[in-house]
């Protein structure tokens, strides 16, 4: 379990909204932090040794990989990777599945990350789909750090996912919590309309029966809607069209509230008053739902790690994305997965 | 368009949370509110004449219909329905059917009462499967009265939806929003993990194809999860998994954020005390939020409307969802339903 040998991190370190310096910081501050982690910084070497040239970071530990080419954020992922052949995203993955590098980060363009990793990534045996995994801030803590934060899988990477790949997801949500959460025993759930083991559409019904049976992880049933928010679980796992819809709307409901907040006070003056003495403290509330700034969303299902960081990653965002890359790479979370699947090949 | 012509609605009075008596409590108040409603009470005699006798009502538009037997809160609905034929349920379904009411209103078990409906009620021509629909808050207001509510079905009645039975319920909601909140063009839209018409499961990308060329309803496109909150569509339309999932999501939500607040304010004085001044605030956002007052959830699909209060209801909702039954069948909701509907008999 030791985190002594050499990682190295690919970062595409292009197309994320603040440009790639605030990568690159993020990168650089990692080989300050962590000794034993190298950056490989994939994109345009001018933009990249602009940065480097004003930011402390360890030379001996951080490499440049030059392109000219790379995915924006509004561009359609398919089209943007067929047109650009050399995109940094793409060499990313490349770098990594030879051996160049053991992750590889981005807040670019999600779409083209996933595609990309799909490219040059093999799943795991046992694995047949993919999923994109997020952490979402809940009312309760847990883990060794307490962290008030669940695990969600799906969200988006596999639309119309089988009873056998909502298995494969909570191993993967299981494996993943216990590597990065360093939850030894994490609590895993499946999401449904209703508690009781018969509830949901068929393939959900097929994966809890699935899932009641197996060994190595704790399969705690069914939870409803109102479990997210509250963290019944500390892996949920859905289909990624659920899992998006939750998610979006996780991301609109703090404002939402808010809003409905000033319906419903815009009549009283202690009120006003009130929520003028609370603006800062609803920005430490956006602070901590904005759960993007926890690691990124991993990939998960494939044999080497991709950690999609948020668009609108600030470099401290990105430098927690490479730390849990390296964790997972140093702990073999591929390996980890792998062991905990039941009987590959089945679907 | 006129609702001068007498109409009778069902109460099933028995298995609420606050008892009969506040049933008939709301049951009571329509018949002095509405000059043309008439109410027949479905339940215990007893129970019903205590109540009535403490209560103002007009007796000459007030029946009772006794039965001795009734499905509680935490019965399983189809073995409670078949042990008990003469349930309350059951009967203001079967009074419907026959005509001695034109609709019905229950706040008891919720698969009981649709279990009744699909019992006694037929679906309309071109509907292949029902669907619960309800009201929730949202950041904009709409309608004629501006309310900050916009209508999302199904939430529960269908968990495994088809391409065609997304398209009607998107015909049951518009018809709907028209008769209930005197929307005229209300906007309808398809829950999906993306805006473009290709997002989403095979499902959803042939309903959204169906939808886009249809006449009488104006369809805008798919919208994701953060626009439940915002309420950028009048009517969302779903499946009855994901919209179970994303209605008790929106329930367990203002509870956690003030959760989440208290989390981030522990350290701060004035936060402390700001929330305190809002306390009354935070009762008032309950209000708000708790839109099962605002008239109940409709289940749509049937030749006949049965309108499901919520559980904890108080006599005030129970009266706005007489009158919301009432205006539905004064306004022929299904037969406005039917003659949207797209060739009767394609599935």
């Amino acid at each position: 379990m030791s985190q002594a040998r050499p990682v190295t991190i690919a970062f595409d370190v292009m197309g994320a909204d603040h440009g790639a310096a605030e990568v690159v910081r993020g990168a650089a501050q990692l080989t300050l932090d962590s000794p034993n982690i190298h950056a490989l910084l994939v994109g345009d070497r001018a933009q990249i040794d602009e940065a480097l040239a004003t930011i402390r970071h360890n030379a001996e530990r951080v490499a440049v990989h030059h392109t000219s080419e790379w995915v924006a954020m509004h561009e359609k992922p398919a089209a943007a990777l067929d047109d650009k052949p050399q995109a940094s995203v793409l060499l990313a993955a490349k770098l990594v599945k030879e051996g160049e590098a053991d992750a590889m980060v981005s807040a670019g363009n999600t779409g083209a990350g996933v595609l990309a990793c799909a490219k040059s990534f093999t799943l795991i045996p046992g694995v047949r789909r993919a999923a994109l995994a997020t952490v979402y801030p809940t009312a309760v803590g847990r883990g060794e750090k307490n962290d008030p934060f669940s695990l969600i899988l799906d969200v988006g990477a596999t639309v119309d996912a089988s009873a056998a790949d909502l298995v494969a997801f909570a191993v993967m949500g299981t494996a993943y919590a216990r590597i990065i959460s360093r939850n030894k025993d994490p609590s895993v759930a499946l999401l449904s309309n209703g508690t009781e083991a018969q509830k949901g559409p068929p393939r959900v019904v097929e994966a809890h029966e699935k899932l009641k049976g197996m060994a190595g992880l704790r399969f705690i049933g069914n939870i409803e809607g109102v479990d997210i928010p509250k963290g019944t679980a500390d892996v949920v796992v859905c289909d990624g069209f659920v899992g998006n819809v939750c998610l979006k709307m996780l991301e609109g409901v703090s404002e939402t509230v808010m809003e409905l907040a000033k319906y419903a006070y815009k009549e009283k003056l202690l009120w006003r008053a009130a929520l003028a003495m609370l603006s800062g403290g609803i920005e430490r509330i956006k602070e901590v739902t904005d759960w993007e700034q926890y690691g990124g969303a991993p990939i998960l299902g494939f044999n080497r790690l991709f950690i999609k960081a948020h668009g609108r990653s600030k470099a401290r965002a990105i430098t927690n994305a490479g730390k849990v890359a390296a964790k997972a790479v140093g702990n073999d979370l591929a390996m980890t997965i792998e062991k905990l699947l039941p009987g590959r090949g089945s679907s």
